[in-house]
């Protein structure tokens, strides 16, 4: 099969030979494979993957068809539509998935949304409901949106039933943000000064998180899933004790099996009726071609984008 | 009555009127009233106490005898031995305590023992269990294992299964907070070599909060109730998010009356029945009485004790 390959800090496309699917794992002919912003810290050499999976070939999201179940795997049949996370491998021809990490793909998606669904819905799942327990009528901060957790999180968090407040770097991409749902897209600039939030999902990183703890209401959570603009967070432990607050951080890719099946299935109960319903759109910024993955990662760093970078293998 | 009375940053004697209780309320005849930090900090000026407390009468427990209930109030009836937490002036000969705030007090504990409940185990109780999520073979971390809230978090750690590492400062203390139930007792310097840990009790402040970080598991705690040794803590939110871990931070006397009863309720179903049982004891350091609450204030600024500061009101 032919993969994306990381080689001395690019991404090429190579031969690889085709994965074979172990105990309960299914083999999958790859149609579409979200990129994330971990894909990028992997090419630059500072995320390398997973125990157990490829080394070299990156993709943490797929979407595709069913071609052979390994042994004892039952959940699905040839030719079903299915997508996932997996801890890497996801932007080849064929990938290799343990069938309880498997979604189905909602019937109203096209293989390139159905290819940027697993990792940011899933993520904004867990750290929104799982871990920060938003819940109806609460005010949500999402820093970041006009990314793909972003986009993700202000739906999810509009559908919910919360005030979603979306702050948003690029002016060009804010009326698309507000169209998925944010109540009010604000430049991140004096963001603190829009409070109170009862729950904030910080995208963006350290250099927020002062003004997250200032911004939070008594009871507040702020939920750090991404760090691009720094980690090192200075954190005022006093306002936090006075406020009765959280701060709680995460990531998908290093979970066990068992959590990584646990989150798909919260997906599956949660969130696909609601891709299902279209009360849940997947914002797709651009597609690439396997044979142009370069291209995909550089337009992803680029930014400016609403959504999805994916990359289509045919 | 006559009370601690806060009068330019000294604590003194005064008469003041004798409270009535309003509605829901209950007369107490106060006998023993611990000392906890936050009356030092109210004491320098830096804590006023909540709307609805006395403003200069310091106190944030009690125990005592029901004198005389307010219209409505039914839980106890006159000459019940009965303890809580309140927003402010349990050093005092009567307050005036909601009765959802009160609970009964086991009859094994004399009077100094119940006076010193209050505070510190449902203290230790919220941040471990209902924020923290403690549960039997938990690798518990206390900081500050000799101070009140610390003996009560070693000995509720190690009552559910826990197991206990404190640190204790004085070295002096340690083979106290051994006895208390603590599996390992330690200094402080260099902790962070000693984990990993499901679970921090951090009690001393933001100097630690790397080394909390450090010392960390996945899917790790941390509880933060004392910043006696600062407040500005570094955190590294890349280390947070890698061990999907957790920060939170709390206080108990800000909370509104439907939270203080839910803790209430919380100590008399988990924690009143292991201090029946003697599984949890009450270490008591010194006694002071009323007349004497100056020096009980200079002795708990000193350090160095194992247990409460506690003043009994004849």
């Amino acid at each position: 099969m032919r993969a994306a390959t990381i080689r001395d800090g690019e991404v090429v496309v190579e031969e690889h030979a085709d994965p074979e699917p172990g105990a309960g794992e299914v083999l999958v002919r790859v149609r579409a494979a979200g990129l994330n912003g971990a894909d990028l810290l992997q090419k630059a050499g500072g995320y390398p993957a997973p125990p157990g999976s490829p080394a070299d070939i990156p993709g943490l999201e797929l979407a595709g068809e069913v071609v052979a179940n390994g042994p004892g795997a039952t959940r699905f049949a040839e030719g079903d539509r299915v997508m996932a996370i997996v801890g890497g491998g996801g932007q080849a021809e064929l990938a290799t998935v343990h069938e309880r990490q498997l979604m189905p793909v909602p019937a109203n998606l096209d293989w390139p949304e159905a290819g940027g669904v697993p990792e940011v819905f899933t993520t904004a799942y867990d750290a929104l409901f799982t871990q920060a327990g938003l819940a109806a009528g609460d005010r949500l901060l999402v820093h970041g949106a006009a990314g793909g957790v972003g986009t993700a999180g202000v739906q999810l968090g509009a559908a919910a039933g919360a005030h979603v407040t979306a702050t948003v770097r690029n002016a060009g991409s804010r009326e698309a943000v507000r169209a998925l749902g944010a109540h009010e897209v604000l430049d991140p600039e004096g963001f603190e000064e829009h409070g109170p939030f009862d729950v904030v999902l910080e995208l963006v990183g350290a250099p927020n998180v002062p003004g997250d703890l200032k911004a939070l209401d008594t009871g507040g959570r702020i939920v750090v899933i991404g760090v691009g603009a720094g980690f090192k967070a200075e954190v005022n432990l006093l306002a936090l004790m006075g406020k009765r607050a959280r701060i709680s951080a995460s990531t998908l890719r290093a979970r066990p099996l068992e959590e990584k099946a646990a989150t798909a299935r919260a997906m599956e109960r949660h969130v696909l009726p609601l891709l299902e319903r279209g009360v849940l759109r997947v914002p797709v910024a651009e597609t690439f071609a396997l044979d142009d993955v370069a291209a995909a990662y550089d337009r992803f760093k680029a930014g400016g984008k609403v959504g999805k970078i994916v990359v289509t293998t045919g």
